[in-house]
């Protein structure tokens, strides 16, 4: 007898071959499945939410997995905490239904891109921020992310390697807000493709340089052309911010 | 003959042993002689303003050094940032006065120390923040940090190994705002003794922990007693946010 657990996780991805288990480094969910198997003595296996690629972070990655043992899962964020690297923390555990799954009942995800817009890189926001030198136009950048908002089919907005049956989306909000040199844009849809988030913030990128026009989405979408896009924007200006459930994560 | 140069630096002091040159590990200061070194052939000795502890950062830390080579000043940040560590950032470099020094003309300085106050630590912000775990009284620790304000002898404010020949000191303005789970402490003054704004820090976790009283600072000015304060908060919440000459610096 199991019981299903849901958990809230946060981690810097700087170090780590990104959430997913695999043979070319680290894994968030490796990390966590050990702590798990160190405190409880079960083997388990993890699922998340969002696979995150390497150097992508999380403040409310949410996973669920299987356990027997007798540990409050309100207890086991203190646990596993003392188990693992500082850069990966437990913030909750819950207990759930035995139907519930962190990946498919997800119903929507918000994401967060930070540039750091300054003539010479940030020392302290290396990880956590792409770096554009050249000023970046903010009012064109806003109005181009607005015409992301709504269902729309989002073929051109994936990197090779994606998994999806369709690439029908929803895109429920978008907002920018400079934060002194930081710019901030946060993305709230029912679900992404792969590299999809990191497309679109390429993408910004270049609008907000006027390489590209302000209506660079809607042609791609229109068009299906990858290639109306600007560049994949680099992992470390990527977080995930939070997972929706019917009852929220977090 | 030679020039003097002022460079303004930022960095991510989580892996140096402080600013200054030392025996038990690297320093920003050995870093950027370095990379002037490789840059110029030059053998120089860079001044900073503030002797950063390790594990403190700076955004705007202040240095003059003298050069004699060719290379115009506003052109060294390009020319050291590709050389140095990524966690050390050259922002800006200038020409002054032959009688220009970066510590003795420095006529104040902006410090910030940040607080992440949320029952588990957060991984992203873990070298960036000193974690409490207990909810913190805001208001009364805003009150505190305003009763620091004014021309005071802050004898007690200092660690052993301090070399300052007097203990007052002016603080211009204190300022504590929350963002988020982080609670961010600014303090503006003429100058600072021996981990001054650490001592600050940790006084003012434990007022809004209420195991202080909000006339801490006071009684503590009144009685020179260092008991009187809290602990010495852990070097990574603080940062040097600026240092101030008749023209600021930055």
């Amino acid at each position: 007898m199991s019981d299903r657990v849901q958990l809230t996780i946060e981690y810097d991805g700087t170090h780590y071959a990104g959430w997913q288990r695999q043979l070319n480094g680290p894994s968030i969910q490796q990390e966590v499945e050990r702590a798990l198997h160190r405190l409880t003595g079960e083997r388990v296996s993890i699922t998340g939410a969002s696979r995150t690629d390497a150097g992508v972070h999380a403040v409310g990655q949410c996973a669920h997995v299987d356990l027997t043992g007798t540990i409050p899962p309100e207890r086991l964020p203190f646990a596993l905490n003392s188990l693992l690297p500082r850069d990966i923390r437990i913030l909750k555990g819950e207990r759930v239904g035995a139907a519930f799954h962190a990946r498919f009942n997800a119903r929507g995800k918000e994401y967060e891109y930070r540039i750091f817009n300054r003539r010479q890189p940030s020392a302290l926001r290396r990880h956590f921020t792409a770096h554009v030198p050249l000023p970046l136009d903010d009012a064109a950048m806003a109005r181009a992310a607005a015409t992301l908002v709504g269902t729309h089919d989002f073929a051109a907005f994936q990197a090779s390697g994606g998994t999806a049956k369709t690439t029908m989306r929803t895109i429920h909000a978008t907002h920018l807000t400079r934060q002194g040199d930081e710019l901030v844009f946060t993305i709230h849809g029912n679900a992404f493709l792969y590299n999809m988030v990191r497309i679109i913030a390429g993408t910004l990128m270049y609008v907000g340089l006027h390489k590209l026009p302000e209506d660079a989405f809607t042609q791609a979408i229109e068009t299906g052309d990858r290639l109306l896009l600007g560049p994949t924007a680099p992992p470390q200006g990527l977080c995930l911010n939070r997972v929706f459930y019917e009852a929220a994560c977090m």
